[in-house]
């Protein structure tokens, strides 16, 4: 993997880069859709390039061993030729739905156990497991194993964890650097940094991720619940030790708020799952705001969802159509709005890379979140 | 409405014509994906279009009535311009959908009383109110209000509704005649033979529904539990009876097999659920026979779903991954098999067109049925 920083914002610290994989290029800064089990929901793969412009997806390390599980990818040859997405696939290391998903699991130094929430079986995660799982999924990015701490969380639990998020990391690392990619392209490992909302401890956890020396690194254990302002200090801490000539990611972050403001503190990379989620029940995020479309307002509204965007589906169907499927729950409804909302994502972020580029990315962004986040 | 017979076949009553209405033409015989609610359920009006080369669809008076309701579909200015297909629709009578899915109904010489599955709301449907109806949806083919029977029906139930509904349409034809269309694009009238699985009734039925001399002729009250067999008989009666230079509809039918079977006995025109409600629970048609995507059988089975269609999804989704989605409830399973559904529904029709004009329909219908109705 490569990162080429193309352009540096002079009022901020947001940066446009490029990142090169053997699946291809993604500009920065991007936004990844979520594809928990190997799909992106509701969304075909055709749909995700063409329509939504997608450069990158996600893959649940958690979701995809358990459903179709790792017999079934390998045979397959890899995720990429799984589910016929050619472009690059970053997955996650399965700790945030260990901790998060599972009814009963028990965090040791040794690794994690806990139970399928499909079927009740139970595993081990181990950062040298965890590892072998993403060279079977095959991404070309890997996240470490790390554990991800909740909101609120005790001072003395987020220091233990941390730390041991760092004696993980070198287990990750060197289990890592010792295999190989089972498919003939390169895969890269990302590191976490943790710490909770304690600005000592994130410095130490910036610190040490550093010194690993990997080729990307990401900011985990935010958006999990504190005040957006407490993120954007944890975010603004973390990028300014983080090596500014490596991609920085942010995991599940966030609203188109939260996407602009961290690009602002030099943050490269993004995921959530808020615009398909979000718009499986009916939210849609647009050039002009935040529409819910059960209210009756877009009853008769026969309008297209938004001519701003310039997707097929933004352009083709009329609000007071989808406010119809959406209502009845038609399935048409969920694919339409998570094309929408995620092509709504991709434009938010490469709008934001023009302004970088363009030099009026502070403006842009401090008018841009002011209209998009407004309810219509 | 226009209809022209292209080819006649030798061995068999089936014909190759041509429906020609304002929203385009329509190449017999034709297979008419349902759209129930205004939306063929996880299909894209772009990909009907131009995966499955859908050329008419159908909506549901009875659900389009209910929701979004006459004056939302109104001020879009019909349906068509509703949900963005440009190419025909044909709209049912509602008929069907009150006797089958309302709680209560009341069945009187004016009309029917029934309550809405969605919010218990009472409305009545008469043989003047559905022709309305049906001119603010405004399909390109409407359906006559008749009653369906069901199966087992008794003889003098049957008799005295087939009565009724050839009462009811005299009200239907004298209706529409006496109004216009309300988008400035002309709408016909199918008339629909009933008398349950009584041949004299049958008989009776068609020479009556014949006699109103509309432009197009349905058949309606069969494919709802009687044998194949049974079907097949009161379809061939029906037949030699209908107007040779209209177009024959055979609604709700059916199987690969009763679709081709029946285009042997002068059928034009078949709609069905099958290929969308199958679908979502994971039986797929294919070239090669019939599929249980949830058989473990396909679990590693990384071929295409079949490479004898042609469409996108077919050849470009595996049958492990198509499998790995339908088990694990993605919404991109049920859309992928719905559009390889419809696709092959529509493949289907359009080779009977090419072998009925090639003259080999006969050998080749009996040799596809063998094939396409296996279980694999």
């Amino acid at each position: 993997m490569q990162f080429k920083i193309d352009s540096l914002d002079k009022s901020s610290n947001a940066r446009a880069g490029t990142i090169t994989t053997d699946h291809g290029e993604i500009q920065t800064p991007i936004f990844m859709p979520v594809g928990t089990a190997g799909t992106v929901k509701g969304v075909h793969q055709r749909e995700l390039e063409e329509d939504v412009k997608a450069e990158i997806i996600l893959g649940n390390t958690y979701h995809l061993f358990l459903r179709p599980g790792l017999e079934v990818i390998e045979k397959a040859g890899g995720l990429h030729k799984f589910n016929g997405w050619e472009k690059p696939i970053l997955t996650d290391s399965g700790g945030y739905q260990v901790y998060s998903l599972s009814g009963t699991r028990k965090i040791k130094e040794e690794g994690v156990t806990f139970q399928s929430h499909i079927d009740g079986s139970k595993h081990i995660f181990s950062p040298e497991r965890v590892m072998d799982i993403q060279r079977v999924i095959g991404a070309d990015i890997i996240m470490a194993f790390d554990e991800c701490t909740p909101y609120p969380c005790e001072y003395g639990y987020a220091k233990n964890s941390m730390e041991m998020t760092h004696r993980w990391l070198k287990r990750c690392c060197e289990h890592f650097d010792k295999t190989e990619s089972l498919y003939g392209y390169s895969q890269t490992l990302f590191p976490i940094v943790q710490g909770s909302v304690y600005k000592d401890l994130r410095k130490q956890s910036a610190e040490k991720i550093a010194s690993f020396e990997r080729e990307g690194n990401a900011i985990g254990g935010l958006s999990v619940g504190e005040p957006a302002e407490m993120m954007y200090e944890m975010t603004e801490d973390v990028c300014s030790i983080l090596p500014k000539d490596k991609p920085r990611y942010l995991m599940g972050v966030g609203t188109p708020a939260n996407i602009l403001e961290s690009i602002a503190l030099g943050v490269d990379m993004f995921d959530c799952v808020m615009p398909t989620r979000n718009a499986r029940n009916g939210m849609l995020f647009t050039t002009e705001g935040i529409l819910n479309m059960r209210n009756v307002k877009w009853k008769n509204d026969h309008s297209k969802i938004d001519m701003g965007l310039g997707g097929h589906v933004s352009t083709f169907y009329s609000k007071a159509y989808l406010r119809h499927l959406i209502t009845s729950k038609e399935i048409l409804g969920a694919q339409i709005a998570s094309i929408h909302n995620l092509t709504f994502y991709l434009w938010l972020v490469k709008e934001a890379r023009k302004h970088i580029i363009a030099g009026d990315f502070t403006s842009w962004k401090n008018e841009t979140i002011k209209k998009v986040m407004q309810r219509l």
